[in-house]
């Protein structure tokens, strides 16, 4: 190409290039594209990567923006340090998903983990992850600990016995009734987690989606109070429990382990596990439970479904 | 009109009507107006009244959705129990701003009140929510205990000597340079207000703009974490410190005072105290004042701006 | 309502109140609502009247723009006088639709006219454009020589015996399988329209959807040249043929009529009967008929399809 | 890039990649994008090519769609061969402007042609051309006739003796005061063209704009009636008048030179000369006359501007 690689920038509203996200069926957001990189489809998904001027490079899988340069912090250290810093000693730790590499990036920052072995069924989202976001896993995928399987996760852990003290799972939303990814949010998925847990092993899960089940009243509402999105995550363990652990070793965790954490210290995780009255009445209130036979998905209204697959049904 | 007042339900991207709402020169967010109830503007600013599907009604003033009928209490719980709580026995309390009636009828709750005074400059605004916005203000402003004046509220408390024991702030961005309540936004008004404190008031507001003056450096990106909004809001008195209390105290109150909430329990009420760790770098950080001379105001971007005014720059 | 009727002028992509209209399935024209003054939905199609700063009042039913205050002229002209005036002298005449009352006033201006009967099955429609359509109709419906029915045209014209000199057919197009409309475009309902003119009556009609039904190698382009729309009208008539008679007599009949047209005169309302060599080549082409049994109607992109009726099938 | 280069077929309003083409302050239109091929800015002006799913390739200028690759056809023959059927025998010819290669396709189709120079400011667009628009230039750029230049073709008709039979203007409008187009657009200019002429040359352009100078009344309404745009083209010539010829020495050129058209042919053709009786009144009413000391440029909203320079106002 013979143009230099700038767009004059301007509001949204003047001509140019803009990706549009949909929230709900009546709501949805123009981020105007500064520059696209890429754009296609892997075997999996539809994936969009694009410059913006506030956010700089955008990352879009399906029909979601995953992360954003400027604050893919947030929720990869979310996502990943409330497990990590569960565990007294995490050594193993396994990735389910996570392709674009920021989730490995800051498994291993706790400098004890010896192996973290990272499986994300789409090879080509990897592949094209190292070359075109390096400011999300900045050298991750060649940290000799490492580990890179692209495949089907719930396949291997079902041939394998390897077991790990902490297992992440940063999955895309099991949006629409024929999503595979349905298959990763059952009852017999997390047994299989469990059972590749070692003794004190904790599990750790974006779970914007799983809370949303539990709102089918309003879940829309729940889901974005004043329009705004916002994001639940989970912990599980059969040994340790974070949200009654105290503030103080959870801060002297993080100083031991030398971690520089940008959005998290000790006190504002701990207080994230206070959940608004409008949420626990909701929760208290849910009854749907994924299964193989019946896995839940969910519409493009937020809302969860769930119907006996036919096998079920006759069996 | 003769047509009934349906139009067929449908998605975004599809012909009909929408509400476009400027997040930054380079978001926008479309909202799908199922019908418009009112739109136009009163001396003091734009007003836009409609339907939405999953949020009900929706209120914007100027360039921004205020609050919906479906989620407003998420904001207007936040924005006045905590001050009400935070004072032992509120009896007498000043609303600035908060046209709708929605803060005005959470602070009614509080069956200790003996009165409670709004006074907001928009005379068409408070006209209009009363005939139009029944799901705010619930009768609010036909409560005995209820005084409404539509006039400048500086002026007012300028001229006035009476008393509050909590005072609200209710008001809407001062976006724009020439944005008149820019004047509501500075240390000589925040004087005014604490002047008409009684002994151990508390003033309570929303503030997610003040916070943004601390984010400089970054504002967008922490204003909207991963394009998502948040709120933030502001508590301050001579006496009392909510965020060291003991959220028994606060429970207690809750009970007391027979309150039924629905999106605020004592303990998740604490945990909004906990501010993450980029927030509390970037308030450390900043060191802009706003004052008469030289007020701050936001511009389009979420970005805060200060310029000595002429005659302080001469003074 | 106490708010004055302005919202500030501004551009697309300000905040504010946008109407979308479909034009492909892939392309869509977003138009800035300066007020809305009415939307909802009759009994048979959905409405939306709206102010815009360049084109005035406009007028939408179930997805399209119909016509706007500033350039109706232009379609009710074009729709009207050619077949008003391909007839030497027409006395009584027939609108099928037409319900926002333009193509009645443009009849009503021959004034050797002495009946106008327009059947519009949508007495809402008819009624709400009275009211606020008045650039419109501009007072025809009060016209001694009007007579409005609202009820079913073709149901009409299976059971009455009346004959017109000139039958102008106004309708919005079959968009979809289920579109009642389809009964007024087939064979069999021009064939009740010939049976209601006196000899040497002549009909005239909108037919962009009737010409593109002769596109369906590529209807969309033909349809949109260059992004851009165009509509197609036709004239029948046993006796006479516009297109090959002499402008100077068109030009002499306007005179003699005492016309004043805005955007026709005979020299360029004759080039209109020049088409391009595509779309000849493309109606060359067209075999498709649509019958009673088999009526053709528009996807969203604009394609014409045909279906076999299940009696008819089975007949 | 790993990737498929497909994304999912899905209509507007759907998530994913749009450009945004502003009409008029208050009006734009959005076409969904099934994949980006290039976007930038070269030294002149901003650029986008992208699939579309109707259209195929499209190209736009800075803010304007210039064509798309099933319906540049209609465009480029309207541009080029009036003026090439004008002159008996065209041999050689002058294009301004025409980066994308499909006037000078369209020039090199008359069999006659010895030479064809076209002379375009942007070699980067030409070079970009080349390599991504092959359905645009059909490898014209190849043609042995073919000279290509790149440079400021008014410095190069102010610095060349060399003469033409046909000249073709193809340029982008000159919107913005600031737009060095508008050089290209003045009386002073048109002279340069006319020296530039054998006895008997013909001029042909693009003059959407120039019949939009002389529509200060009402520019937009004319511009686009009933929301729908339309080109206007100009001839010029001091010896032929292509609007007063036979239509049978035009269809017995096109057959001579072995011309297989799509859009035209000689009856259509002569009907574009008719033109509408508003546009013929704004025509007559127009006074403007653009010239080097006071040159016109067009506002966002299509109105004409011109101020005097301030040289021309202080000479």
């Amino acid at each position: 190409m013979t143009g230099s690689d700038e767009t004059t920038p301007a509001s949204t509203g003047e001509h140019g290039m803009y990706f549009l996200e949909k929230v709900t069926p009546a709501e949805s957001i123009q981020h105007r594209m500064e520059r696209v990189l890429a754009s296609g489809r892997t075997r999996f998904q539809d994936y969009f990567i694009f410059d913006t001027r506030y956010f700089g490079k955008t990352l879009v899988l399906d029909k979601d923006v995953q992360s954003t340069e400027k604050d893919e912090f947030v929720y990869h250290e979310t996502l990943v340090h409330p497990a990590m810093l569960t565990h007294p000693d995490p050594k193993d730790v396994l990735i389910v998903g996570g392709g674009e590499g920021a989730t490995l990036r800051e498994v291993l920052r706790h400098p004890g983990v010896r192996s973290a072995l990272m499986i994300d069924i789409d090879d080509q989202l990897v592949e094209m992850a190292r070359e075109l976001l390096p400011e999300w896993h900045q050298g991750a995928f060649d940290d000799p600990r490492s580990e890179i399987l692209c495949e089907d996760a719930r396949g291997w852990l079902e041939t394998h016995e390897r077991k790990f003290d902490v297992v992440i799972l940063d999955l895309t939303d099991p949006v629409g009734e024929d999503n595979p990814a349905r298959m990763l949010f059952t009852r017999e998925f997390y047994g299989l987690v469990r059972d590749h847990l070692n003794p004190g092993g904790v599990m750790g899960m974006q779970a914007g989606m799983v809370l949303l089940t539990h709102h089918r009243a309003h879940p829309i509402v729940n889901r974005i109070p004043g329009f705004f999105l916002n994001f639940g995550f989970l912990l599980a363990s059969d040994e340790h429990d974070l949200s009654r652990a105290d503030p103080a070793e959870t801060a002297r965790r993080i100083e031991q382990r030398g971690l520089t954490l940008r959005h998290l210290d000790a006190e504002y995780l701990h207080s994230r596990f206070a959940l608004s009255k409008d949420l626990k009445d909701a929760l208290a209130a849910e009854t749907m439970v994924s299964s193989d036979a019946a896995p839940f998905w969910l519409g493009e209204d937020g809302a969860a479904h769930q119907r006996a697959s036919r096998e079920a049904a006759e069996g």
